[in-house]
């Protein structure tokens, strides 16, 4: 069944007629056809009787309409995009209609009150749970992400030298992608040397690589529209030896959740598999976040590997594992691997070595 | 007045005695301090008879309080952030809340209904309105934001080569910039060789550069807080007469608009004189968006320059002036400063020369 067929099969069983979709990567995964619409209005609307219609800005309709095999309409910024859409929709009547609410913000919500009276229901949960469970073709896609997130990680390794900054060496990794024709990274790579990697939300900066340290990489790639994310921390020169330790009890929680991780058990108890380890150890209190996130087309996406999530774990769920160490003024470790979830395990997207590499200082 | 005290005066004089502000470059704007909570929950909470209240994602405590002189306020990801925040303020009696209603989904805002029982009330215009008229501190940054875009145009024209993609050339102007210590870039920045530029929303991909064609570079950088975005059309090899016409005709809508521009005239105005030109000479139908935006914290503000605004433009407004004309298969210019409204003219933040500039085929 095809992806606007489940959510027209929905439709039917919720007896609502209309589905509004309103985030520009949702519409990309039902359709394959992605575009922001920044501060416009873009909105998909799917029937249970009639064809979608895709509404979009005026720039934007020749690419749409040449992808897509269903009508497309636009709206220049002069006109006012919700009189428009009730004059291009086939029908405005719905006694109940479905809308993304975690991405319309009040503003849209108040336009697209205007075009239609029904009630309005909270799509958002559904999606979710669609876009949870990847299928073949996507893993295979995230399979491919991951892999490129190993060249970019390959590519810092590369270039560590106590002669350069955090940002030199993000530079380069993103350069480098760049010309292997990654035009986006997941998000803003992160290359964290010494103390300021004992922070989890460190922002990289102009401090010279340190020597005796550890240094930590966090990346992603977007490729083919699916995302990556993968940690490493490795030694710069010879840290000492508490360091060392801080790096082992990390590894070895990271390691204990992943071989935890198969269909039956919940998020709760693979983020404790982690925690556990951790807490035994005394160090629970720095670890300060939760063990993973799901991810797929976005970076961040259901489901959230943390305690109180009593989500069972499925085949074909992504996420990260990725428990962190971060003591203030003295160390900071992190190390994640993405995958996805087989029929008896876990399977990681991204193949770099854990055990603590060191690198010349 | 700081602004803290400008949006309890607001606030007084619509006698609400609470604003709730979630858009992180909004939080910036108002205290200095950033924080992107992504999925997770971040709100600023400005009373007009208490000191305000900074809610944030537990991993973010120890650098928001370390930056703010007021509360601040973490919950854990396993946590209710809504109970959390009932808790933490010092009340939620309230008859009206004022919220930004164009950064607030309907989840979020679903969320804060079960905090406050009082009606709330849109601020986005408010805080739209104040954020339009820039300071003399803020346009001093955005002059420094334009100076590194006219760097990274530079840049660009450097690595002008048959023998190069339009993403290598990216590659390059990004790397060069990370160097300069520039970690983001407004947006993805764009290079579109022959007809690829064309489109106005063309993507960038590897495309040789095209000999005796034009070539388009659309970018900016964030520096301090602040965007920049420039757009240089120029010549590689010898283009064609045609070609070469419709630059000159794109430039001439380009100066006249710039001309145009001070205190008293409106944004329907502006975009109208830039406009005429390009319909007088018969291509109107091929410049298909809006003369304008503005900018400042974000890359895309207010005054939107179009037709049908009928603001009025004034001192301290900063905004592109980007007539573009895509004839399709056939060429694509686009030409773009941001400058700020001065008390009779318009001055512009980028100074790269807009006479055709020709680089070798």
């Amino acid at each position: 069944m095809s992806k606007l067929s489940q959510i027209r099969a929905y439709l039917n069983q919720e007896e609502a007629n209309i589905a509004v979709f309103s985030d520009p990567v949702t519409v990309n995964y039902l359709t394959g056809f992605y575009c922001d619409p920044h501060e416009r209005q873009m909105f998909l609307f799917v029937y249970t009787d009639d064809v979608p219609v895709l509404f979009v800005p005026a720039l934007e309709v020749s690419r749409a309409s040449a992808f897509l095999d269903f009508p497309v309409f636009g709206y220049q910024d002069a006109e006012n995009p919700w009189k428009k859409i009730k004059t291009v929709l086939p029908t405005t009547e719905s006694k109940k209609i479905f809308a993304e609410f975690d991405n319309l913000n009040v503003t849209k919500f108040q336009g697209l009150q205007t075009v239609f009276d029904g009630r309005f229901e909270n799509l958002t949960p559904y999606v979710q749970r669609m876009r949870l469970i990847k299928s073949e073709d996507e893993i295979e896609k995230m399979m491919i992400a991951g892999n490129y997130a190993d060249k970019a990680m390959q590519l810092g390794f590369d270039n560590i030298s106590l002669d350069v900054t955090e940002t030199d060496i993000i530079a380069q990794i993103e350069f480098g992608m760049k010309r292997q024709g990654i035009s986006q990274m997941s998000f803003d790579t992160m290359v964290l040397t010494g103390n300021n990697a004992a922070n989890p939300h460190g922002i990289p900066g102009t401090n010279k690589i340190e020597n005796n340290a550890l240094l930590l990489f966090d990346l992603g790639v977007v490729s083919n529209g699916y995302t990556s994310d993968m940690t490493r921390t490795v030694a710069v020169g010879q840290p000492d030896q508490f360091k060392r330790d801080i790096y082992q009890l990390c590894l070895e929680a990271q390691l204990t959740a992943q071989d935890f991780i198969k269909p039956g058990v919940t998020a709760a108890e693979v983020d404790e598999a982690a925690r556990n380890v951790i807490e035994k150890a005394g160090y629970g209190d720095y670890f300060n976040h939760r063990l993973g996130h799901g991810l797929g087309m976005d970076v961040h996406e259901f489901p959230s590997i943390m305690a109180g999530n009593d989500m069972i774990i499925e085949e074909g769920m992504c996420f990260s594992v990725e428990p962190g160490i971060y003591i203030p003024g003295k160390v900071g470790v992190r190390i994640e691997d993405c995958g996805h979830v087989t029929k008896s395990g876990f399977e990681v997207f991204t193949k770099i070595p854990k055990e603590l590499l060191y690198f010349e200082g």
